[in-house]
């Protein structure tokens, strides 16, 4: 079963913002069986939607589109749908209903505009969109199924999770798409495939293995499509277990979870605790780390210390190391590291202090340099980085590197007990 | 001029990585006028991909694609394009260089597979990629231009803004495209357009305005495309002037800025400090405010205190208010936003303490139950929110509102002097 997504609006094409909509629709199709054959985003062009319709029907059986759905006369999508299958407009009762609803709660008076919202082409099924006012259209033409969703993701995620994947399971006999990913430290992508290469040329037709590199980390990752189920449970797990046997060492999570996580379920775990002391990553390894549910009983917190009054308030570097080294030097993030473990009172810290950029730099310090140090209670290891001189890269490449020394001085700690 | 982006890669076909290199690249080229016409993911697939190629070819003068690159046996995008073309394999002495280069730097052993890197399609001129070994390859065939860059995120950027932009600039005549955006908030995107329907109406036929809501704020986007470029210039300027008189009160900045943004820029205007606490945010306001390049002037710093007792050693947060009324709570939030204030020796703070969910609600305070508190030195606002049951979305919208009501604060306060 092969689906597209078509994302509608000139926000993508101007680059004003990062569709983040497909890459979830496509992880849930995936997830009930359903590969998706191609994204597309188009601007709000009627002659260009059109013909991106008719080339999705031509390759696949479920066409997702999202976005073009507003009030506003920049948004065509319904009208162009309309027109793609012939169809009048009627005013729809249910949606009509819920725009009415969603004013009145915020007490706003209704204007034509929003009136407008209740209009649909004649002939698609309205699922009410229960988050805003743009309905959701369910449109049905030779075998074909097409639905238009508003771009706005968390109302597009409601109706995915509670219309529109249940929809899809109950209308069609799907296949099974199993995947199993590896994530993987401290080792490029060409010497792992050299590690596996006889695993990997082994592999039956209906298993696919893909190498995902991302800072410093590659994820492997095993696919296999067909049926029955259990079978290709079986056979993935198979493969997995040989492939984690080889680079043993270099595996962090046997499941499609991020550095972080994997170091927050390791802790759990253990029963250890952490807290972080963050001064150019500016609250993003702590972000990382609380954006996964049930991270507080490791995680108890930290300081975003900006300036050199909050990291000697906060965390207790001295006064005469700032003025001695300087923010961004051995000592001070040494002694940041030991200050979130004696004032947090955790079992582990991170600390990082760099100069992130695109200003601040010194040839002694150039932009990009960034001290990290991890400590535990007896021990505490710092080491110094060269990044980029781009700032959203060096705070994101401090935290992976970050992550992955903590990751290292904990399993030093655990094997060694 | 139109430019079309390929992205390759099942990566993003299951949705494993979002793919944020079409954004930003689109965005690029709109600036120096280049028009993105589509964008499309397909996967490792030979006859997709050809197929692909061949209809970006008819639409568009320049095609860019990512990704498909790495010397394991899943990345196809290079022998796929000596295909199309029709071309050979030759083995590049420059990128040869930069490979080997590479290897010697990390004292790796150089594979036969990453030598393969520095083989290229024979009719292709190389642009070396100093930061990767897969280096970029520029096509011209019917006056129409194929690049093929890695889709590692900053190799593609490094060569887009050193090598391929560039060439693109001098390579065609192109038109002016002119944007301006104004940020507005606490206003919905029906009302603003009823605000400024007969501005809208009046606009001539090649300028365009967009309406971009997101969380509570909506931008406003008008697009000019011509020449020459000055006349655009004072055209865009003399309607977005138009529309700011008419809903001056909502409008936070006349640039194409984050809410966040635009408060550094009044702060650091006014000379004014700030602080964060999060709780339940865990850090994501302060990584939001420090995303942006100078924000060290106004930001100080600030807590992300998960635990109760961080909430009481660094914030001051009393004992008795955490069992007396819980953390979620107004008296909480209070204290937590007083306390930065005096802990921090900031003018304004910013405290948000919620359940993130999706565990911890309870039947009084639910899941997306989050009080917020905004101070000043002689003031402080709490409100509660109640936002969804996803942590992802009450993290963001937690962020979003806070950051609205420290711009209604500090609106407020400048206001009366």
């Amino acid at each position: 079963m092969l689906a597209e997504i078509i994302t509608i609006g000139d926000e993508i094409l101007i680059g004003q913002i990062v569709d983040t909509n497909s890459a979830w629709m496509a992880h849930q199709l995936n997830l009930i069986g359903v590969s998706v054959k191609q994204v597309t985003s188009v601007s709000d062009d009627e002659q260009h939607i059109l013909q991106t319709l008719a080339d999705a029907e031509k390759r696949a059986d479920i066409i997702l589109i999202t976005g073009g759905l507003g009030p506003t006369k920049d948004d065509i999508t319904k009208k162009t749908l309309a027109k793609y299958f012939g169809m009048g407009f009627r005013r729809d009762e249910g949606a009509m209903e819920m725009v009415t609803s969603i004013f009145k709660k915020y007490n706003r008076p209704l204007l034509d505009i929003n009136a407008q919202q209740a209009d649909v082409p004649d002939g698609c099924e309205v699922i009410v969109n229960r988050n805003g006012t743009a309905p959701c259209m369910w449109f049905e033409e030779n075998d074909k199924i097409f639905v238009s969703m508003p771009g706005v993701p968390y109302e597009m995620m409601y109706l995915m999770d509670d219309e529109i994947l249940p929809r899809i399971k109950s209308r069609f006999k799907l296949p099974f798409i199993v995947h199993k990913t590896i994530l993987t430290a401290n080792i490029g992508e060409s010497f792992l495939a050299k590690e596996i290469e006889d695993i990997e040329d082994a592999l039956p037709v209906h298993i696919k293995l893909a190498y995902l590199p991302k800072l410093g980390q590659v994820r492997l990752r095993l696919s296999a499509k067909g049926d029955p189920e259990a079978i290709l449970i079986a056979e993935v797990e198979f493969y997995a277990q040989q492939i984690m046997t080889r680079v043993r060492k270099y595996v962090v999570a046997d499941e499609d979870i991020p550095l972080e996580k994997a170091i927050i379920n390791i802790m759990k775990h253990e029963g250890l605790t952490l807290s972080t002391a963050e001064s150019c990553t500016g609250g993003y390894i702590a972000h990382l780390i609380t954006q996964h549910p049930g991270c507080s009983s490791v995680f108890w917190g930290g300081a975003v210390a900006y300036a050199y009054e909050l990291k000697e308030s906060i965390l207790g570097v001295k006064q005469s190391t700032l003025d001695t080294f300087g923010a961004v030097s051995e000592e001070t993030v040494t002694e940041m590291a030991e200050g979130a473990i004696k004032q947090f009172k955790t079992d582990y810290s991170i600390a990082v202090s760099g100069i992130a950029g695109p200003d601040g730099g010194t040839d002694d310090k150039p932009v990009g340099t960034v001290w990290i140090a991890v400590s535990s209670k007896d021990k505490t290891i710092a080491k110094v980085f060269n990044f980029s001189n781009k700032r959203t890269q060096n705070i994101e490449r401090s935290a992976s590197s970050a992550l992955a020394m903590l990751l290292n001085l904990l399993k030093e700690d655990l094997h060694k007990e």
